[in-house]
């Protein structure tokens, strides 16, 4: 049992436990004293990025690799009456064709990789592997299926209704019933209240629009399975594979270095990467599947579309007496990925101090690809919405926008009743407003054609989980050092991180360690997979503890070269020294060629989060927007992202996460537009053309990311999450900005140039 | 300081550590308690090497690489008086030519990798890089070179003449006089002796002959220099491409998993891999360089020629009193690796029991090719030689060959004066004796045209040297393990049988582990290279110590499960269970997949060899052969080949080791006859109809491997070398069986049909 102490917040007392007990012997990190992290060191990897040296998955072509196509259901809702593959596999070059009557391989306890039943468009029907991708295609048009189209429904809203198709057998709200937060008595709260507000808001699909496709390479190798998969961990989808195939984890081998983005889409495995598996070992040979964009568009998920309805009470001083909210997502047909559909709720319930709250969250099956994971999920929907509400409440008491946030600012964890490891929160606004230069809104003038506004929203992530990470240091004879890290390269910097990590524990420069990473075979978990802004906040001190192993070994052989105890010795930039008398050195090279072929092999694994407290990351957007009210366009001028993500390992890569999270947001916020069919609920346009990303023209002339640096308590480096909370401060700031504009409000992202001339026309 | 011991041998005392220092808390294995060690399975990378999927390092062709090819020196002995590379350099698609003048790379002390002098023919003048094989050679062609020719010698015994071209300032004996080893008094001995015997003996060149040309394919990115090589050692090669080109070991990688044969002359690097280094870089891309078989036979070294003198002196009754020997080899031109032109002396030092000995080695400089290790290096020629001359020596007293060497045979170690960790040398004689139906050989019926003979010889090999051995062994939750080991697969077995090792440690079935290799990258020094039949010895303890902390790890997880204390616990075949009551018992998945994504990695090195001991191998070879008196053929009919290499862990394995290895003899013995230009020292039979190598169908009916297993008790494994000792005993084997078959010796190998009829002339 770690020795507790006890805090004081709000008049509350919290036990919680001292920082020793995640140390585990090393010493806590001051900035001042730190040589790699802290430092602005560019991405090891970004050389090889944007020269196309990298290589990714889908520059994967094995000797005898086979290409495979998927037939794909046109149908929300069907059952395959009929499906005759002969002349498909009779074409010349085709080497296997599968379908849901020569597969029975299960997926999960719903369903098989591939069924009689299909559930949405897009849904795999079969897959054919030929000698070249040209032939695979003929040969899927070969293909005759025969379908009986079956009652399906698309808008969640609709799927609530009682005679709608029922997809499950509790009905299409997943669990048969809305999940529900209660705190406090929110009737009570509302009683209390001297304003009551209430709204509707609707939230956006998003497309992950990774610029590489979704796809493997797989190979089957006496009785071994090896993939070469674009993803977010090697050792979640080793694990997912070893699971699914049945296989034990040493016969499943996982390869990725680089994956050419993610945000959440490439998480595990999907049911294709299973037909892969099948196809190879049908063919004895190595199988390729990558999607096309349009594929991609239509089936590799999304951030689902939500529909919110909020209420919230105020007292005429602006402390809020109580909040309700309900979400409506879209779940897709299967259980799995269902609770992604409208997790917005979890800001609702924690980031204002609110004694009563009530938030019910509706997981709506329809016959639609099911949602997934994206960037800041959940809580890019939720803050996105809740700070418009925020708005909205303080302009009804008449407070500043800023002032009202930080008046109800909540001052510890009031889900779980614990205070956070380290709480930025208001400090981001203030310094927020400070770098932006804020001030309240006033309307613009009434006759201008182009209109400014500008706004405000908090961030808000939830914390890191307290997960297992492990990592291995190797040392060699000549000081420089080998960091077996069992990550993929998602993009996000982690193999820049993790070795400024090792090497400030080494006391060695960045340029001795190298890391090894992007394959499941010889290396520990580092990371199962990279997401919910885990990576450096649960790798690194795992990192860090492999290292701290190597430099305890280190320190001992430099201690005898100088005639000194371990502990009286320094190890910095490769040079060890007394630390009673620096003179007393030698070069760390000096201590470690004596080892020979026995290189310091250092393992450490991160400790569970320190006991009682909670973690999360804080922030506070502001963005300045221009409202064209003649076109309708809104055009992003400026931001301010300010974040509290604890200590920052290193700057650049940090501002790189700052202003690709808040584009992301900006998308969302303006640009997305996905068109659905609303029957056969397939996205229609499937291109970069009519489905529209910002651009570098379309961010404004400065996106600034500010750090309010906190030292995390919970965890030896002291880091937080950082690369989703940006993202949930975009949308609202830049949509209060439109508000305040314009002086109407677009509560129904995107705010394209239609809904803002539409909003106009109501005003008018 | 380990505890002692005593040991009494021959009357003499020495002081030995007790085997518990080496075991390190280890039990002792006992091989009737073993489950995967000592069992006969099958290679495990035997398929993909038949059927083509295993990669080599010639299967490696990246995106962008260039094409190298060598212009050579036709000359043994030049000056380069100009050069002019610009015809080639203007030819479209060539991307570098490197030359003396532009490349001023070290090779060592003596020269840099191209120079202005070459010393032997074939040497490297200039290499050229382009976009395609045919460009590289159109190129070459136009390279324009000028000679200035220089005195050479070939032959050894002629560089040793006072007249002949002075190759080093010391004179043409490397070091300026011969390596001289003394015991006793030789000259004391011969005055001893009753019968006093004088010859010489030549021993032959030897090709390795690999299957897998030598050759590699390199490429530098972000400073960072990667090499897939065809190689002995993935770390030998790692080190050394690190310490010659300067670069911190961490920043050079070494690939290779698969070696297409090496036999020695893979171990470590050439100048030719620092050639591709430098026109990888001048160039930017990468670059493939591999040689054609004729290149292979000029330039990739070989087992050296030598001319061997003995004088044997032995009393009426059998007893060695005196033996003198002199070894003369060539070195080639330069210091490097001239050390391994006459080693053939180390059999006549230790083989026998004999007080008197003298052995001088002259390594003689000579404009040739220099000698590389090749399988069993000095011994094949020291024991081709000496065991005629001791069946020359049996004859003179009226012995059975056997009866006399068992009579003579060492009790120890004369040379370092310790006894062996094991010596199971007379029980091979007699073993392979019975095994063989061994009896004195009498002359064949004097009219029949083929005659048969039988003929024997002993097997040495000098000790495993006491070498730092390093492995990983990391479990998975589901108890299946992974072994890092840094090794090449060079076709030895060694991935096999050290997956046995840490199998058999674990308490795991063969089929739960998994051996990851072939990459400097993220694995350990398991062994630096695979040479002098050291891998089992040296890897298997390394391996087994890092399995073993796996196991301490793994018995406690059990223990808790199990409600016992860990040293009550005991796992075997996936099973834990408590020792005093079997029936408590868990599968040890169970135990295991709690540590969740905390994988068991364990960590083991081999310590020194036990203090006191010297470790050799020993043996006994015998061979029947029919000689056709017409044609001079000589047929192998059937060999014994029986061995003391301390525990087999994979008897099938060992088999393989053991008839490999004796056909090597056998090639060396009868086949392999190199035509050596006699002026410009250059091979001149570059191809298999001309230089034959034994096939199936020239080795007889059976070669019968036989072991002997004794405990060697100097590592915490049981093993000795296999993979050389075999080689050693073919050669005098078949040599005194074609003896007894016509009645005359054959004093030049290889006894090839001209030199049996020549001396079957002699006789008449």
């Amino acid at each position: 049992m770690a020795e507790q102490t006890e805090i004081r917040i709000d008049g509350k007392t919290f036990k919680v436990a001292k920082r020793e007990a995640i140390l585990e012997g090393m010493p806590e990190w001051k900035s001042s004293e730190l040589n790699v992290v802290g430092k602005r060191i560019a991405r090891t990897m970004g050389p090889d990025n944007v020269t196309g040296r990298a290589k990714y998955a889908y520059d994967v072509y094995l000797q005898g690799m086979l290409y495979a196509k998927v037939l794909r259901s046109p149908h929300a809702h069907a059952r395959i009456k009929k499906i005759d593959t002969s002349k498909a596999e009779a074409l010349p070059g085709v080497r296997g064709v599968i379908t849901y009557q020569n597969t029975k391989r299960k997926w999960d306890d719903e369903r098989n990789i591939l069924n009689e039943t299909v559930k949405m468009a897009g849904e795999e029907v079969a897959v054919v592997a030929a000698e070249s991708e040209t032939t695979a295609e003929d040969a899927r048009a070969l293909i005759e299926v025969e379908y009986e189209v079956l009652p399906a429904v698309v808008d969640p809203e609709k799927a609530m209704q009682p005679n709608a198709p029922k997809l499950q057998p509790y009905g299409n709200v997943f669990g048969g019933k809305p999940q529900v937060y209660n705190r406090g008595d929110v009737e009570k709260g509302f009683a209390e209240a001297d304003i009551i507000h209430e709204q509707r808001y609707t939230t956006a699909y998003q497309q992950h629009a990774c610029m590489e496709l979704h796809g493997c390479v797989a190979q089957w190798e006496r009785g071994q399975f090896t993939m070469w998969d674009t993803n977010q961990g090697i050792h979640l989808s080793k694990d997912l594979l070893a699971l699914k195939l049945g296989l034990p984890i040493t016969k499943v081998r996982v390869i990725n270095e680089h994956t050419g983005g993610g945000f959440g889409s490439k998480t595990g495995i999907y049911p294709y990467h299973l037909m892969v598996a099948e196809l190879a070992k049908k063919t004895g040979r190595p199988v390729r599947l990558f999607m096309d964009r349009n594929e991609e568009f239509v089936v590799a998920m999304n951030r689902p579309y939500t529909v919110q309805y909020y209420k919230g009470g105020v007292k005429r001083d602006g402390t809020l007496t109580a909040l309700y909210h309900r979400v409506i997502g879209q779940a897709g047909p299967y259980k799995e990925n269902a609770i992604w559909a409208a997790r917005a709720s979890e800001d609702t319930e924690e980031v204002y101090h609110c004694a009563n709250v009530r938030a019910e969250k509706y997981h709506v099956h329809n016959n639609v690809q099911a949602p997934r994971p994206c960037r800041a999920p959940g809580g890019t929907e939720n803050m996105f919405t809740l700070e418009q509400l925020m708005d909205e409440l303080a302009e009804k008491v008449g407070m500043d926008p800023v002032e009202f946030r930080k008046k109800n600012a909540a001052r510890y964890d009031q889900v779980a009743n614990k205070p956070w490891g380290s709480n930025g929160y208001v400090q981001c606004l203030e310094t927020g407003a400070k770098e932006f230069g804020w001030k309240t809104p006033s309307p613009g003038k009434p006759d201008a054609r182009k209109k400014r506004g500008i706004g405000c929203s908090s961030v808000f992530w939830h914390g890191n989980q307290s997960e297992q990470s492990q990592a291995v240091v190797i040392v060699h004879p000549d000081a420089t050092a080998e960091l077996l890290a069992g990550i993929s390269g998602i993009g996000v910097g982690a193999e820049t991180i993790l070795v400024q990590i090792a090497a400030e524990e080494l006391g060695l420069p960045m340029e001795s360690v190298r890391i090894t990473y992007g394959d499941s075979q010889g290396t520990p978990y580092t990371l199962n997979a990279a997401y919910g802004s885990r990576t450096t906040a649960l790798s690194g001190p795992g990192v860090r503890a492999a290292a701290h192993d190597a430099r305890r070994q280190l320190l001992k052989l430099a201690a005898a070269r100088l005639r000194a105890k371990p502990e009286e010795v320094e190890i910095r930039e490769g040079k060890a020294f007394v630390k009673a008398d620096p003179k007393r050195s030698i070069p760390l090279r000096e201590a470690t060629r004596r080892i020979g072929r026995e290189l310091i092999i250092g393992t450490g694994k991160r400790p569970p989060n320190l006991d009682g407290y909670e973690v999360d990351a804080f922030g506070a957007a502001f963005a300045e927007v221009e409202v064209d009210t003649v076109t309708g366009e809104v055009k992003l001028l400026r931001a301010v992202s300010v974040h509290d993500s604890g200590r920052i390992i290193n700057p650049r890569t940090a501002e790189n996460q700052v202003q690709g999270g808040f584009i992301w947001g900006v998308g969302a916020a303006l640009f997305e537009d996905r068109v659905l069919d609303p029957h056969r609920g397939i996205h229609l346009n499937t291109n970069f053309n009519e489905y529209r990303l910002p651009t570098a023209l379309d961010v404004g002339d400065e996106i600034k990311a500010v750090f309010v640096e906190t030292d995390e308590i919970t965890n030896s480096i002291g880091a937080k999450a950082l690369g989703e909370p940006p993202t949930t401060g975009a949308g609202a700031a830049i949509a209060n900005a439109v508000y305040h504009a314009i002086g109407i409000r677009v509560r129904n992202y995107p705010i394209t140039p239609a809904r803002v001339l539409e909003a106009l026309r109501r005003k008018a």
